[in-house]
């Protein structure tokens, strides 16, 4: 019920915000993921891109960067009743990271077979070793999200 | 042959490194666990505790710092040959931020029933999406490292 009453048009436009950073990221080269973190009032407090070549950081997946921006600028190191939208199936480390953030949903566009987290390989929310599990959501504009991967990557195969 | 020809002398002295920034971690008030990141030439590139609350930032466990900063002093994204030593077993999250680095080898001191990432729960290195297996040993400097914890979380519940 509270999903449905949330409406397609939320979803919709949060995942299509972290699609904008996703295309953002591949333009500038890096693998194309985006993410974006709603507030409780349904905010966007943060939103970015992968940038892991750009910042020669292996942990600057888009998830983690909106994560760490929206604890700065909560100044907090937990995001009760947030949600974070993310384009593609988070790898483990992100989901830990959102695990770890107390993020209350994760709502997620395409599955990732050869490096999610969450649907698969470790399955990161089910073991007692994760102290907290969101609400997990996939499947938002899963299509437009795997073309833009297929997209980036059939590029760099031909470029 | 390769471990035992390294000596114990050199595992001594790093795993004194990474407990020494546990120890400074938790005079901070952070859950004392430290990390230290050894290029192949046996040099520290870097070093650091936990610093989540005072960074508020849930992904600023010592490991993942320590593995931003030698990245970004290597300028790179993966630390080939690199070994990372830190006093507890990583969870999830620096478990795959170690992959994700291509870390040559992690040293840890002390299991982590509760939240490790490597011998229970998401055994994150043991599944196909796990793109880059590091060489682990485990038990180094464990009862010191479980100490210190012991210590925190007694002096906690106490104070």
């Amino acid at each position: 019920m509270t999903l449905s009453d949330k409406g397609g048009m939320t979803f919709s436009s949060h995942m299509a915000a972290a699609l904008a950073e996703a295309r953002a990221a591949g333009a500038r080269g890096e693998v194309p993921v985006g993410a974006v973190v709603v507030s409780p009032l349904g905010e966007v407090v943060s939103a970015a891109g992968n940038r892991t070549r750009e910042l020669s950081d292996p942990t600057a997946h888009a998830e983690v960067l909106a994560l760490r921006a929206a604890c700065a600028a909560a100044g907090s190191e937990r995001l009760p009743g947030h949600v974070l939208y993310v384009t593609l199936e988070p790898c483990p480390m992100c989901a830990a990271a959102i695990s770890a953030a107390r993020i209350a949903r994760l709502v997620f566009g395409a599955a990732d077979p050869k490096s999610g987290g969450v649907l698969q390989g470790p399955l990161i929310f089910g073991h007692p070793q994760c102290h907290h599990v969101p609400e997990v959501i996939d499947g938002i504009a899963a299509g437009e999200s795997a073309a833009l991967l297929r997209d980036f990557f059939g590029l760099r195969r031909d470029g």
